[in-house]
């Protein structure tokens, strides 16, 4: 099986090119052929290295975003479709080997099957030279698939946030108030309290004002489902 | 703070002590002493580490066991009860630091909590020193939480399996024959079909009689829910 210029799609030349040719295969042309291996265990693996990869640069992207909007991130691109795309870029569905009838019945198009391929060779690129090649590898096939501008602009602060929201819903900007503090000097808390146009109100506090009135915006934020 | 009795359980010595700290801040504690940083982000990577470690060690510890059982193993290790687990040995709970009403409702005890924290550990322990570290360390705390022999007896050869459970079942064992064999001598495929002592037959196909009883043998363990 020639794989030359596949290899060349994915940024990585094999020292192992059975590692390649086994994620290729699926269990239908082993089958077939009395092949001992099929590309399952190097989707379970691969699924794993995806998964790390994409939530490493994740969290190195978007230093300001909450562990939730770092999950729906990542769970876009690893997903089934985003995964099929991906294998179809790199004309992933011209090298699989597939049973006969899976082939006649349009295998080599359904999206789990290629979906399921792509992250069988993130595996097997794995094996073949470790953690690092393979998330070098994952993160330039993955590149255009990342959220676009609107979703990266969510990382921005959470008080330039709220303004750009309540000015789109409601032609009016947020009111910050200073409502307490507590503690000693060389620890004080500051209490922060943000009223929307609505006239809801919303509680921050911060070792200071700034921190405070960022912890109320991101509170009012996750109320009007906006974080 | 003080973690140097908890970082030599960990077997990790911290360059960058401040993400160790982070990683034992729960959103709680946080909140009331007004820091920027809760462990959440943490736990969210660490999540991610903890799988691939315990992935890439299950694929080299069971060469022979199918996707399927992989995966099984892996939910095993990584669920929240076996991660509370670990972090108790750790005595992870002493560190922990919690805001005031969730300690006093018992919340250093519960198992999300302290799951939550091992995770952001593992994540910790990542961001420090990178995957080679952190799978170390990872496979060290968990070392005694994989499965037992029992489990490890299932990644034994198929044919070995099935005698062993009609043994158990029926008293009695399974009969292979050689069906058919197809293509020409150089490639050539054999079929074999083993029935059960309850008389239920299932096929297998290889480029060997044995690795067409294999197959057979599997077919047979996964219809009898013992693969």
């Amino acid at each position: 099986m020639d794989t030359d210029d596949l290899q060349e799609c994915i940024h990585h030349r094999f020292t192992q090119v059975k590692l390649l040719e086994t994620a290729l295969t699926h269990s239908t042309y082993a089958y077939e052929h009395g092949e001992e291996k099929d590309n399952e265990r190097l989707e379970f693996l691969g699924d794993a290295v995806l998964e790390l990869s994409i939530s490493e640069e994740a969290f190195a992207r978007f230093p300001n975003l909450p562990e939730g909007q770092l999950t729906r991130i990542r769970s876009r691109l690893v997903r089934e479709a985003s995964l099929a795309a991906m294998a179809r870029e790199l004309g992933l569905h011209e090298h699989i080997r597939l049973g006969r009838g899976e082939d006649m019945h349009g295998g080599r198009e359904r999206d789990s099957i290629l979906s399921d391929a792509m992250e069988a060779v993130f595996g097997a690129i794995f094996l073949d030279a470790g953690y690092e090649t393979a998330r070098h590898a994952i993160l330039r096939i993955c590149e255009k698939h990342w959220p676009d501008e609107v979703m990266e602009a969510k990382a921005k602060d959470y008080k330039s946030r709220l303004q750009e929201v309540t000015q789109d819903r409601n032609k009016s900007l947020p009111v910050y108030v200073l409502s307490d503090t507590h503690g000693p000097d060389h620890a004080k808390l500051f209490d922060v309290e943000v009223t929307l146009p609505t006239g809801e109100l919303f509680h921050g506090r911060g070792t200071s004002v700034k921190r405070a009135e960022q912890t109320a915006a991101r509170a009012a934020l996750e109320h009007l489902g906006e974080e």
